[in-house]
This record gives C-alpha cells, sequence and structure tokens, in this order.
C-alpha cells in the first residue's frame, strides 16, 4: 500500500560498515551522559549521579509489524518511542539507545536508511543519542531489536509496578483504543487493497488514529508535570498490552485488587466514532486493544487534589484490598470481573 | 546431527509471561551495580563511580549460526560470551545483559530455556547479571539479540580503536584461527551427514576446535594481567571478522599502518593439522578466519620488558607511519600486502 520510489542500492554493493557510516554519520551526541556513541566496541556513558534504567524490545515483521502498511519512517520512530516509554514508565527520562537491524536481501540500503531517518526524527524530539548498534542480514523478514538507556534522579524518585497501596487512585493518561481502531482501518484497507490492488486505501478523516498506530508517542510530559506537583506515583507501568493486562500487572506484583469505573475511562470521540462502524464497543478497545503507550499509575489519595484538575491524566479507579480482584463497574452499576486478555505473541 | 530428547512443551499452551517467569526464576543479582533486574518496565542501574559500557549484538539463524549443528545450549552461552568480549575490547569487565529472543512455532519452550541455561552458565561464569529481556515470537528462524552493560574503572583505562601510535608493539592474545578450523569439520559432518543422515558425525579428537566455534569464552584474564603490569594499551578491538579485518580497523581508525610477521603468528597444532586436511593454509584461516574472540591490542615499546614472556600474549609486529598499508612479511621474507576480507553478513 505505501511505496517508496527512491533508488535502490543493493545491501551486498554497500556492506555493513560503509552503510553503518553513511547511516550514523548524522547523528549527533548530545547528551552529556553520552560520552562516546557509535564506532568502537562498546559506548561509553556515565551517570555519576544518577540511576541507570535499561530497557529492552525486539520487533518482529509479521508479529509486530505488517510491511505491507508500515511505512519504514514511522517503524523507526515507532521502535524508538515505545521504547522510551518503558523509561518513562518507571519516571525516568531515555537518554541513549542502541538498535540492531536484521533485514532479508529484499530490503535495500534506501530502506534501512529510511528506519533509521524516523529512529533520528525520535531521538531528536526525545533528545536521546543513538549510541550502538548492529546491521545484519536475514534469511527472511525484518528484526529491531532496541535497547533504551535512560536516568532517574534517585532511588526514591523511580517507580516501580509494585508499589501499590489500598485506597491509591488509578490514574491513566490520555486517552486509550484509539491505536487499536487504527489498526482496525488498516487492516481493513489491507484485505480491499488485497482484493482490488488498484484500489487507493480510503484513510482520510482518520489520521489521529492511524498515527496513534503507526507512529505513536511516549508520555514525556506526565513526568515533568508529576515533578512539578512534587507527586510521586506508588507503581507505574506503559500501557502496550492494553489497559486490563496493565491492571493486572501492577494489581499482581503490588497483591492488591482494582475497581475501575466505566465511564471514567478516557475514550477519545474519534475512537467511539469507529469502535462503532466496526461494532465493537469502545470499552473493549481501551481495555484489551493495546498499544496506547499512555501511562497507568496509582497515587496516594492525598494527591488527588493535584491531580484532578490535569487535563493529561484521568482518574479512572481505586486500589482494593483483594488480592488480584479486578473488577470494572458499568454504566448501569454493574460489577464485571476484568480479565486480562493482553496480548502474546505466541498466543496470536 | 544434535538432537535433544526432551518433552516439548508448545510456547501457546505456556505463554509469554510465564516462561519468561520459569526463565528467570533461577537467575540471581550478583553485582552491585545491579539495583533491580527482570520483572519491570526497566532494569535499575547504578554506576557513581565508573564509565560505563554498552554494547549491542544480534545473532539470526542461518547467517551466524545453523541449528544443524549448534546446540542450543552453546548457542546462548556464546550470544553471551561473544558480547562480553566487546566490554573487554574496551578494557572493561561486563556486568550486566539484556536479552531478547524471537522464536517461530517450531520451537518448544524447553528449547527456549535450553538457550537461557547457555545464556546462564555463561554469566555465571563472568558475574554477570541477566536484568532484562524480551521473548517473542517470529515468523520463521531464531533470532537473538544482547546487549551488554559493563564498568571502566576510569576514562584513562578505556582503551578505544583509534590510539595506536607509531612504533607500538602489536599484540594478540591466546591463538588464532582455531575456531575456523572448528566450523569446516562441522560443515563437513554436516555435508556428509546430508548425503547419508544415518551417519553418526565424526568429530572425536577435534573437540578444542570445536569448542573455539562453538562455545568460545571472552579473554577476562588479560584484563586482570594488563593491570596487574599497569599497562593500558593504546588500542585495543577483539578478533571477531579475522585478524586483517581488525588490524584494518585500528589501522585505519588510528590513522596508521602496520607491519606483522607471519612467524609470530601464533596458532594451535591442532588448528595447522586440521588446516593441512583441509588443504587451507593456517595462516589464512588465522587471518580471514574469524570468530577467535581473542583480544587485538597495541603497547607503547616501553612495555615491552612486561609483556614479552606472559604466555597468553604473543607479540607479532608493530605500528608504522604509513596510513592504511598493512605488511605481512613472510617466512621468508617477502613482503606482502594484508587485505581485510573479515566477514560481511550481506556479502556472505
Amino acid at each position: 500500500m505505501f511505496e517508496s520510489k527512491e533508488s535502490r542500492t543493493e545491501l551486498k554493493s554497500l556492506g555493513e560498515f560503509k552503510l553503518i557510516d553513511e547511516i550514523t554519520s548524522s547523528f549527533k551526541l548530545e547528551n552529556k551522559s553520552s560520552i562516546y556513541g557509535v564506532g568502537d566496541d562498546c559506548a561509553v556513558l556515565s551517570y555519576p549521579d544518577k540511576k541507570i534504567l535499561v530497557s529492552t524490545d525486539l520487533l518482529v515483521e509479521g508479529v509486530h509489524f505488517d510491511m505491507v502498511y508500515t511505512p519504514l519512517m514511522h517503524l523507526g520512530y515507532k521502535a524508538a518511542t515505545v521504547n522510551f516509554s518503558d523509561i518513562y514508565a518507571m519516571n525516568g527520562k531515555p537518554k541513549q539507545i542502541t538498535v540492531g537491524i536484521a533485514v532479508s536481501n529484499r530490503f535495500s540500503a534506501e530502506a534501512i536508511k529510511e528506519i533509521y531517518s524516523g529512529i533520528e526524527q525520535a531521538c531528536k524530539n526525545y533528545h536521546v543519542d543513538l549510541v550502538g548498534g548492529d546491521t545484519t542480514s536475514s534469511l527472511g523478514g525484518l528484526f529491531i531489536s532496541v535497547t533504551v538507556i535512560g536516568e532517574a534522579e534517585n532511588d526514591k524518585s523511580i517507580v516501580y509496578r509494585n508499589g501499590a497501596k489500598t485506597n491509591d487512585l488509578i490514574c491513566v493518561s490520555g486517552n486509550l483504543g484509539a491505536s487499536y481502531m487504527g489498526l482496525m482501518i488498516l487492516e481493513r484497507e489491507k484485505t480491499t487493497w488485497q482484493a482490488n490492488p488498484n484500489m487507493q486505501p480510503d484513510l482520510a478523516g482518520n489520521e489521529y488514529l492511524l498515527q496513534r498506530f503507526l507512529r505513536p508517542e511516549a508520555r514525556f510530559d506526565i513526568h515533568e508535570i508529576l515533578k512539578a506537583k512534587k507527586i510521586v506515583p506508588t507503581a507505574m507501568i506503559d500501557i502496550s498490552d492494553g489497559l486490563a493486562s496493565e491492571l493486572n500487572h501492577i494489581c499482581s506484583q503490588s497483591k492488591k485488587g482494582c475497581n475501575v469505573y466505566e465511564d471514567k475511562i478516557p475514550i477519545d470521540p474519534e475512537t467511539i466514532l469507529v469502535a462503532e462502524e466496526f461494532n465493537i464497543n469502545p470499552i473493549t478497545a481501551a481495555f484489551n486493544g493495546g498499544e496506547d503507550y499512555e501511562l497507568l499509575f496509582t497515587i496516594d489519595q492525598k494527591d488527588y487534589e493535584a491531580v484532578k484538575d490535569i487535563p493529561q491524566i484521568s482518574i479512572i479507579g481505586h486500589i482494593t484490598d483483594n488480592e488480584k480482584e479486578m473488577s470494572l463497574i458499568t454504566h448501569d452499576n454493574v460489577v464485571v470481573e476484568l480479565k486480562a486478555q493482553g496480548w502474546d505473541s505466541f498466543r496470536n
């Protein structure tokens, strides 16, 4: 569906070292913790007065993304931002990434550069340095591995999943389910296009949902907002597998339960509209859709006044003593047991 | 050729979270820089008084390893040690790794656990903590991505590739070419086995060469030896692509040339014997074979006395002023221009 009309340089003719040179020459280091980047056996970093956060992710063609509707630049951008999101989910700031890419020969050197240009854009937007990586061939398919390194101010500022206390308020940033509806639209247009390759995909009017899926942002702002209000969440996680799955992680690791309220779940009007088109309950998209990369966190009740009027944050429920019991209270006051379906690549 | 007779648990039936729990429960953190390991969005590390070294590698089935003759436990061990080697090549010590594994459904949960048991063994032997990772499915093939994090005492102890000075002595640890001859033996037995699957592979007597290829060690001892002798190399790299390629990296990044002497290149007698069987010049195996994971480094002439009697280290030549000119002086005193063929996954 998305085709690049650029010229094609075979990977064979360029070779690995030349390719890496061409790609990395435009990356500049901007963090003082980045002492030395690409070009030796290792990158060199320095974090004398901070704690260091590290997270790793693998993105696999056909499992995590579909090349039919994924522009390579967006793919690079997303591979970076979803990893940044893991650092924000610990209340830290991303500072460096390393990227490993394995591609088959059906990809050109230009294709790899497009992925890297997306990574570069994300690095610029989030002030993160690319400090290392590995580019190699695969017998089939495209694989991207990203490791992100970030900083936390100190021990006390780091927020784990396991710190939620009974009666803590459950908060979520932004809105949920939009990314999943973006995916639904792309899958629909793919089916249409496969039936008739002359058809142009009909994506107009749904730019917001598509952007949420194809080129998601990480919530760097929540870290700043909470810091300004002197709030340290008691537990936090980012929403990659869907609200239900992430609530389950916080509850089970904190040995607690939760009550959440259907009418408090933030859902964008566009998500509701498109969900209706697809005959999907928007609340299902919010709970089980995933890939929202919003932050789910719990705060002490004393912080209620400081949080309640922040437009980027919704309070959706509270933590209970009932270990592992997760309840959804519906519009009409019916209590439903919440099950984390989430997303498991081995089951999909 | 190598078959496991273990019971088979389908990945589907176990699921990602359960699998990760089962795998990581046996890993214990032993470094004080590892504050928090697997189980949250990020690992948490602390390096208040050290510089931090970071390196990333991708290992791809069919490109970097052949499942026909690669025992999964060795594969895990090697995936870890070749990354540790990158840290030693900067004169540092590896402390943490993160591992990403993507597998198709033809692999069982036991297969993934076998890979991890190799990683665990390597982590134990080198006192490295596994602090994070990602396990996911692929549409085909096995992909392993490893990021290793290590420490350097301080700025001055870090050894880059670009510090070689004219007249510096060129040193190499251990011996070269053995891994390549191990690969040759495995390829020969694979061909025989493919022609007649009832034939048992004939690997007896070549355990050393096979171990060098299948389950290489990283040279942790060189770091200790040099430290004890108060020697800081002027440049260093580990030999993954072959001596010629690594000499080329040091010379081109240092803007120097080199003379190396054929009769000084350390080659094990078993390598020479098997190379003759295969009608390969052992010096070719040493220069272009690769995967030795020995350390190649340069030292100031003043350190000659301190180095000359260390059994683990050979002095093989010296650095010259002639930028990028790399010469091999043969047994019979002929000067041959050295070309770095090295290894490029896009060209092989």
